[in-house]
């Protein structure tokens, strides 16, 4: 049996609870952070998760901050980070002041962490998490991939990858989690992942702008959008090795540019959420102070702090040579509309030959 | 000048017409197929060509085949060869008659062609089409990518890889064809760009069925699509390994199948066209047969045709143990539904590990 607690009851934390509750063996408890009251109320009176559109079955003990006996943390096998990115301070303290060690932490938060050297790589949470949790310095499991929470929750069929520094973690982490419909595939390679999971919300900017710069028959033309994915998974490529190089010395593991956290999230990220919407805005001849003060005002655009998170060690790369700018025009332009709120008019000429 | 004929008048050989037509210095001749009358005749009377929906600019003379003097394949600098699979006879026999050698070949056409050895990787064109054409031998040029045809005459941005095992050769033709709105980027790795063309058609099958077997709120769900795609890449990887070990020897170059030929390819085309709405019957659970019996009776769906000529060398090199099924669910999956008319009905938990 596995004492599996989900901290945070948005939309991926409460939806990563239904694989979890699937076996009998396991015992999930889901914890609302501060703000997730409203929701908790709604599942425990009728089950169904207002944001998710989902039901969360009667297995899952769904509770509120509130109603959390700290003893829940300390006992658990699993804890899984549910949270996004401002939330992660709130789950740090709370683990922390429970002292729970779990055998296993699972992580979807995606993001970049500043770098303390602004003129280095920023980091992943692979590196930055073990500073504010220092329990999960050792087993640490990081999730990416293609999954839209809904439909995680609806049962339909979803592949994701475990990633741990040692491949035992994320084994036994999909020993507990994996079921018909959530397939897990594992890797070593934590650090790439977290870096494609984060970078795949900024070049979904990019890509989605192409839904709208390009109108025909009350759609849109397909070959920039192609043209721009293609260019985003290479570029993905770059920035991943850069960053896991800065981080673990070496280029240990190309691969994640290529697999489910890069090509494969970026392929169902681009046309849903929030990133895309904003890419479409830009795509549509908009600036990016424009759209987040009227259309997307108060809305979290991960992608746009993932830029900003970026930029600066980015800049300096390129001046000393470590990246090559005309290698990477498309984050060069979403940059420029994220950091200097020029126009997305992204020039197909600058792609490299 | 570049004195240009492109043989073949249906969508794409008439697209290319357009960028070719663009620079002053191109004298371009489309030479319609002996089936491409009635749109020769369209394009002389008002420009307009019927399938591709598009204008063909005044700068380009449209002929019959029955127009055609010899003399202008034989003075021409470039040939683009612009019929689909079944037409390359009729290619090779003009060709080979006028005595034509012209500097460069460029060739549109994608498929595979059948191995005379059948306990071997199917050839690709790179092969092939030397045998047929023995002035191609050397100045080859495959054309690969994500290019809607009707996208690229209407000059929206499309971006596509010129593929010679010579270099000098793909960049000649670059020089001859690049405008502002066709991007080329040029390559040496022609068997697998070649490959990955073919393929892309045949796995574009498989991920579009996943367009169809999850419907969700009036569209679908797009996690399985994802996960599809995603793994279709990675088998496209596997597969055009093969071939070009088969063709060339060694393997020369993997980068196709996560380029422009390969998954940027796949990505324009899962969605659009043919192939894809195979797919999108096969996802609702109807069976092969059924399909292209009734619904699609008569329309060529070249992904099909290249699943045949897969066949034969893959189930020898999966028994010899030269490839892995293991690895290759996706493929494995979709030749059973194209060749025993089995229902697509895919197994996520057969995806690898």
């Amino acid at each position: 049996m596995a004492r599996i607690v989900i901290l945070g009851a948005g939309v991926m934390g409460s939806a990563l609870s239904v694989p979890a509750a699937a076996s009998a063996n396991n015992q999930v408890t889901l914890v609302g952070s501060p703000l997730d009251d409203a929701l908790i109320d709604a599942v425990q009176n009728d089950r169904a998760h207002p944001t998710l559109q989902a039901t969360i079955p009667d297995a899952v003990h769904a509770i509120k901050l509130s109603e959390l006996d700290s003893n829940t943390l300390t006992i658990a096998d699993i804890i899984v980070i549910g949270v996004s990115s401002p939330g992660i301070e709130w789950v740090a303290q709370l683990i922390n002041q429970a002292g729970a060690e779990p055998a296993l932490l699972g992580l979807v938060t995606k993001g970049l962490v500043p770098n303390p050297d602004t003129s280095q790589a920023p980091l992943t949470y692979a590196d930055a998490l073990p500073q504010l949790i220092p329990s999960a310095a050792r087993h640490l499991v990081g999730i990416g991939g293609p999954c839209i929470a809904r439909e995680l929750a609806l049962g339909i069929p979803t592949r994701v990858v475990f990633a741990s520094r040692d491949m035992q973690y994320a084994n036994h982490m999909q020993a507990a989690l994996e079921t018909d419909y959530y397939r897990i595939t594992t890797r070593s390679n934590i650090v790439a992942v977290e870096a494609c999971a984060a970078l795949k919300n900024f070049f979904c900017i990019g890509v989605s702008a192409m839904l709208s710069a390009y109108p025909l028959d009350n759609s849109h033309a397909k070959n920039p959008v192609a043209a721009l994915f293609n260019q985003a998974v290479l570029e993905l490529l770059i920035l991943s090795r850069w960053i896991v190089y800065s981080e673990a010395g070496l280029h240990s593991d190309n691969e994640a540019a290529f697999d489910l956290a890069g090509m494969g999230d970026l392929h169902v990220t681009v046309g849903g959420g929030r990133n895309s919407r904003l890419g479409s805005y830009l795509g549509r001849g908009r600036r990016l102070q424009d759209i987040i003060a009227t259309d997307m005002a108060g809305v979290t655009v991960e992608g746009v702090d993932t830029g900003r998170r970026l930029a600066p060690g980015f800049r300096a790369a390129c001046d000393s040579g470590k990246l090559s700018l005309a290698e990477l025009p498309l984050t060069n332009a979403i940059l420029r509309s994220v950091e200097q709120d020029t126009l997305f008019e992204f020039d197909f000429s600058t792609l490299p030959g």
